[in-house]
């Protein structure tokens, strides 16, 4: 039996998972992200050292970034002009081809999680659909028929502009390129300096989550609109806070106003706008997913 | 040698066309669009007509909407909710497949206007891409993953919300469903009703065609964080005034600010946000592109 290795490379740890799917996942690990040459190298340790028990057919990495996809780029699989002291111009994919000596696939971190819950997750049999985290930052992964949406570099969804009611919320926005973005409004670090506080501390009933939801509701109506999903889920720290499910739901019914016909939309909405099903895993796992991926396309 | 059908089904008139591509069309017509029975009588007529003397594999159709593309669905092929008299719920597929015995295949037709500059046009080599059209109304459809972007509906581009500055239009929209919308503050009747004449007669320094473009530049932004696409191809009434182009372009970039790292975006605009190289085409060729594209995944 063939076996899949899956990393989530994130800003602050990289998770490494073998395994073939999500019951049946044979080993983890993580680690700190510290340089790129240590923390690529006790990755590739720990894969080289599972190769050992069992058959690795390929590595899927889901990254942050930004990250350049461009297969007939010179600097494709790379992670490009991330500020993350040390990772700018970093070539993930070379380097983990070079010391495994096997396929590397590789994705942003959100198009990965997208991919998991598309082929395991909330996200099953439906086409397109979206994965959206808001935490530190906001961003966005689609699956449309049937892969992730790359292009000229990659979907940015959480620097969308959206409608600001500045009597609503004076809140200038914390994103240093465009202000009063999606990211700027709505990530942790806004909500934080925003209200003072860290979100998570906030109750339930204090006005923080009612503009919250809706910042992240005109967000949805955009992207209802532009991709049609079957499905969007949304993860992220912010969304911890089940609290804000319910209110977004009703804050996009009310914003599409019966636009969009469709008994999804207009009345279950429940089963519309979901958690993902796979938790935090659905990044890991989503990289084990488009490993397993490529190598059925390969083969079929 | 085979030929294709193109319909391009408009809420004004149906344009007609049978050939394999651009530089081979064998046959065109139009009709006004009256009532189903009349208009899709004719068209038929037509082809039956044509296929007297050629063979005509398959017929594409870009229609008018909203239509149901869910081929699961009882009603998939119809014109669904649209408010022109006598065309709610008009089975197109059911009586074209009827009356011509042969493959129909349906999108909207923004999608096929996509798709046909996608194959032949001003797209060709690019995925994704995006055509939009501003006119009468706002719409816009998808290529990516090398095919038209589906899925719970279809995509609605032209309902998008944008922010709106107040201070520099106080216009409230014209949209009944969400008054300020792109489509609502962008689309011709806006600008007639905003200016109290006709777009078209106002002059290139007249101050409709700087807010025009800063409308129509914040749902770019949105498109371009959306999709990353290749292209941006922009056509549609309100677009032929060519003036337009240089100042969505600037706008596009001043509102991104540099946060797309993309030679396309920050060197090349001129060639990364265009008019339709099929010209008024787009569409008609654009339904026969996706009658040869449907006989093409069969046989391959």
């Amino acid at each position: 039996m063939n076996f899949f290795g899956g990393i989530e490379a994130g800003g602050t740890k990289f998770v490494c998972m073998v395994g073939s799917g999500p019951n049946d996942i044979r080993a983890e690990a993580r680690f700190p992200t510290t340089s790129p040459a240590e923390t690529i190298g006790r990755v590739t340790a720990f894969f080289r050292q599972q190769a050992q028990e069992l058959t690795l057919s390929a590595v899927g990495v889901a990254s942050f970034g930004p990250v350049n996809l461009d297969p007939t780029s010179p600097t494709f699989g790379y992670i490009t002009t991330t500020p993350k002291p040390g990772w700018a111009n970093t070539d993930m994919v070379g380097r983990l081809k070079a010391e495994l000596g096997i396929p590397v696939i590789f994705d942003t971190d959100v198009n990965a999680a997208a991919f998991g819950e598309y082929r395991w997750g909330a996200g099953q049999h439906l086409d397109p659909i979206i994965y959206l985290t808001i935490g530190t930052g906001i961003g966005g992964g689609v699956i449309c028929n049937g892969k992730p949406l790359h292009g000229l570099v990659h979907p940015e969804i959480g620097h969308m502009l959206i409608p600001h009611d500045r009597e609503l919320d004076p809140f200038p926005g914390v994103c240093p390129f465009h202000g009063d973005c999606l990211e700027g409004l709505a990530c942790g670090p806004a909500m934080r300096q925003r209200w003072g506080q860290p979100a998570e501390i906030l109750p339930d009933d204090y006005p923080a989550w009612n503009i919250e939801a809706h910042h992240i509701a005109l967000a949805l109506v955009n992207l209802v609109l532009c991709y049609s999903p079957r499905r969007v889920i949304i993860g992220g720290g912010v969304m911890q806070r089940e609290a804000l499910f319910p209110l977004v739901r009703r804050k996009v019914q009310q914003l599409l106003n019966g636009y969009v016909h469709s008994p999804q939309i207009i009345e279950n909405i429940d089963q519309y706008i979901v958690p993902p099903a796979l938790g935090s895993q659905s990044g890991v796992l989503g990289a084990i997913a488009l490993a397993i991926d490529s190598m059925e396309q390969q083969s079929g």
